[in-house]
């Protein structure tokens, strides 16, 4: 049996340079259907769907929808949102309402690992409630931790962006005849791929001395004598660390308390990951540099990567018509069939078994001393950020973005 | 007279994404003037010609040498070195003295103010000495604060690396229903240019909210409520301002004490002028995030303005052309010939004219509550930030760089 009627597409979590990417994807391949009559737009997560605030994507413009290819962040904007456990409380009634009220038969969800949990509890309750309706997750994530797929969209401009970036920068920090010590915190609360990224320029010669990850316990003295030993080898030290690195006794090297700045009140202020370890190092009297990429790393969609961004399509693509076939309660996942040249397919793997989990770097793909990362991790990474995605400029000379109508349905 | 001999360049300050650029066409251009037989590089600025620390140029493969059009940082290395008053020290014997060992008879320094003040002291020194050498400077810093000529080569390259992160910055940070407050910190210690060039984003109706320039005085009461107002009236709010703001009384905003971490033994920890406005707007209770652009400014050659990569080079066609002309004291200024389309042309100024002034916005280009610019500074820089620089990806999918063989003439 055919099931015909509106879909609903909504964007959740941390943005990226190419969430809009799959938006894209999802929007092209939506009008080919005729199962799917309209493609509504819910504004902020699933936070549209229960608050009944939705747009009419079926009435942009289609040069406009092309420019989502190259428009960072979330354009239906986002949320961090958590449900109840599936049924449990007012939401659910009034997205069901929602539901109802705009014939929607289609629901697909791009987003993270908490956005793949929310769609796991909306098909387990929608299951029972009578209405019709097709749930499909679509993955993204610059830290690349979703598991049951080889690898997620978003992260592979991510990687680019810190990639490209550590390969400046350690020609910038390296330019005196002083010593400098050059410290680059990098996101990745528990899973330290994108740190891993910023080591591809060491196959150049050029980039970063080392690394730290949060896959391995992080030593205070080991990293003291570490920096020691580089400097009086080469003088300059530059140094990346995950946000989420973690000492022997599990506690993030970000909250050590003794390595931050008080206020006035006495109040530690959590400085990051990059100031503790600038602390820790500040007695060798050099220069010492700090840089926190911050949100520069999941929006520098001028630096996009052309797989990334056409992956990221092709998940939204891959949504769609999975629906159409039936199908409910997976998410999109990416294959890598060939490593090079490089060639990925796209495939389906029940939401339930990603809710909740998270991939983080092999052990063995990490040295045995911690501080750095092994040449696997780089050649799982370096096909993902291959291609400079292009992009128009406008007349001021930025990024021609799009420029959504955003027409409410209400 | 026909003036012979070798020539030296070198490169000094902060790197920018195209000093390179401007040793390319130093390169290129002395190739083709038979006045000048050798073409050598000073390793670290001044300091590579006190020390005898010298490369052959000439050696290096002309493909390499076409690659250092979009190789950020200064390859030679840099310095921040100040000679004493001239023919004051052993420095300037030692200088006399390399020129002398390896008959030098042009130099060209590329550099900021400092550099063009090292430039104009040797230039009086040398003119006594009866060495006969022919001293041009070329123009280079990310601040624009160079006087005599309308812009500076890296300024248009800086410019439009933060003119494009704010358009993607400001759509990623809005993008939460909860109102947030981002607060981004860029270069500028006593001219706002910089600073200026994230204002224009605004043009497209998604940029900062505020933008704080150190060429009118930071009025805290002002920056606070402006801050509540614009919450009010909109949720996210994203500021801009230069590190080198100053309150009313002279002192720098990044200096205020009371606004600073301390550390273990009660010493402020100088956070830069973003982790002070932070404490301002602490009570406020909304997130606040803030960014600073660091060393990524000043060398995300990926992200170079085509303009200014051209400029850059030009600047250095013009030194040597200059110098074979028998000038000598000057450093390459840049006229704007036309607004629209945009057209340039080269001169000269004295060096006297330029070491140790600055050029800052004019208070009419800034406006009148001191928390925004004009259209005025906008249209200044718009041509600037001009084009997207090409360059090739090498096989990993970083930016190919030159790399040079640096042959020491020891």
């Amino acid at each position: 049996m055919i099931l015909v009627g509106n879909c609903i597409v909504a964007q959740s979590g941390g943005p990226t340079s190419v969430i809009n990417s799959s938006l894209c994807g999802v929007i092209q391949e939506a009008l080919k259907h005729k199962e799917i009559t309209g493609i509504y737009g819910a504004r902020n997560g699933i936070l549209g769907i229960i608050n009944d605030n939705l747009v009419d994507l079926g009435k942009e413009d289609p040069i406009e929808v092309e420019f989502l290819k190259n428009t960072p962040s979330s354009i239906l904007g986002s949320c961090r949102y958590k449900l109840k456990a599936p049924g449990e409380g007012e939401d659910y009634n009034k997205i069901l309402a929602t539901f109802k009220k705009y014939n929607i038969r289609y629901f697909f969800y791009i987003g993270g690992n908490d956005s793949m949990d929310t769609a796991d509890k909306l098909n387990k309750f929608i299951n029972d409630s009578g209405h019709e309706i097709k749930i499909i997750g679509i993955p993204k994530t610059i830290d690349n931790d979703l598991v049951e797929t080889d690898h997620c969209p978003g992260f592979g401009s991510a990687a680019k962006f810190i990639a490209t970036s550590l390969s400046e920068i350690y020609k910038d920090a390296t330019v005196y005849p002083s010593d400098q010590i050059t410290i680059i915190e990098i996101m990745g609360r528990n899973a330290g791929w994108l740190t891993a990224a910023s080591a591809i320029p060491t196959l150049t010669g050029e980039g970063p001395d080392l690394v730290y990850v949060p896959e391995v316990p992080f030593h205070y003295d080991h990293f003291k004598e570490e920096v020691s030993r580089i400097q009086s080898k080469k003088g300059d030290v530059v140094i990346c660390a995950s946000e989420g690195i973690k000492d022997v006794n599990g506690i993030y090297v970000a909250q050590n308390e003794t390595l931050q700045c008080h206020d006035s009140f006495g109040h530690a202020q959590l400085g990051g990951v990059a100031g503790a370890l600038k602390s820790m190092v500040a007695n060798l009297g050099k220069k010492i540099r700090v840089i926190e990429f911050s949100l520069l790393q999941r929006c520098s969609a001028h630096i996009a990567s052309a797989t990334d961004v056409e992956e990221a399509y092709q998940v939204g693509v891959k949504a769609i018509q999975s629906a159409i076939e039936g199908k409910s309660g997976y998410m999109v996942t990416i294959l890598r069939e060939k490593q090079e040249p490089y060639v990925s397919s796209y495939g389906l793997a029940p939401l339930s078994n990603i809710a909740n989990h998270e991939k983080k770097i092999p052990r063995e793909w990490i040295n045995d001393e911690g501080h750095g990362v092994k040449r696997e991790v780089l050649d799982y990474i370096l096909p993902l950020i291959k291609g400079r995605s292009e992009y128009k400029e406008d007349s001021l000379g930025l990024p021609r973005c799009s420029k959504l109508k955003m027409l409410s349905l209400k």
